[in-house]
């Protein structure tokens, strides 16, 4: 299931979607909106753009990538574009494979794959602004206003 | 939340409770029930027992453990009990960080430890008999009927 979605990602279902009787072990990564609320200015919320259709095939290509490299049976990405609240999921990823290493590995190079090669981009809307960043998950650059 | 169950994980709920507004990573990890039908006799189901409340305690004391050593701000393990079919998941385990790295290292870390310290014993009912085996997840030994 490679999918970039416009509403809330059902992230149950993605990963219920990997378990399979020939997979003792299923890795899923969720990324999630964070807020640092320790300055007076704070992220209200993120919103994610994509280039599409190119962000879908390169979602397919990095499950393809995968089940090349690991003995992974069953790769999910869904993605999220609009406006994502804090806490919410923006990316779902899960991956089934026969042992857990394996899944493991598959699953964390999945999201750092998908930050280097997914035509995604993300705007922080600050209380005071907002700011375009490049990756999706994890960092919180200096506020600029814009 | 750190619990052992009787029935089915809502593994999706197990996910969603550990989503924070301070954490930008859910590692997800998906014991499932693996059954290789390659052979004249398979797997058909599993079923574990718990000695608790040792096994409760064991949970928590996992939990502990991982936020002295990481920076993790929600840590969830599931533990099924009973028979569980294939592809079902009998552990589900999610940890939240503020970074994706100690999510990852974390969840690892909680799967590893579970099968050192939990007394929770996995048997393996076979087409043609049962076998006792002491890890949770990813093992096949040999068969042996019982």
């Amino acid at each position: 299931m490679f999918r970039i979605v416009e509403g809330p990602i059902d992230v149950g279902a993605v990963i219920l979607a990997a378990q399979r009787p020939d997979c003792g072990a299923v890795s899923a990564f969720v990324g999630t909106t964070r807020v640092d609320r320790s300055g007076e200015a704070f992220v209200r919320y993120l919103e994610y753009e994509a280039y599409r259709p190119m962000a879908d095939r390169k979602l397919r290509e990095i499950g393809e990538e995968i089940q090349r490299r690991w003995d992974a049976r069953h790769v999910s990405i869904v993605h999220r574009i609009g406006r994502v609240d804090p806490g919410e999921a923006s990316v779902a990823i899960a991956v089934a494979a026969p042992r857990r290493d394996e899944a493991f590995q598959a699953s964390r190079y999945a999201i750092e794959r998908i930050k280097q090669v997914v035509p995604i981009w993300k705007r922080e809307v600050w209380s005071d602004g907002y700011v375009w960043v490049g990756s999706q998950v994890g960092t919180r650059p200096a506020a600029q206003t814009g």
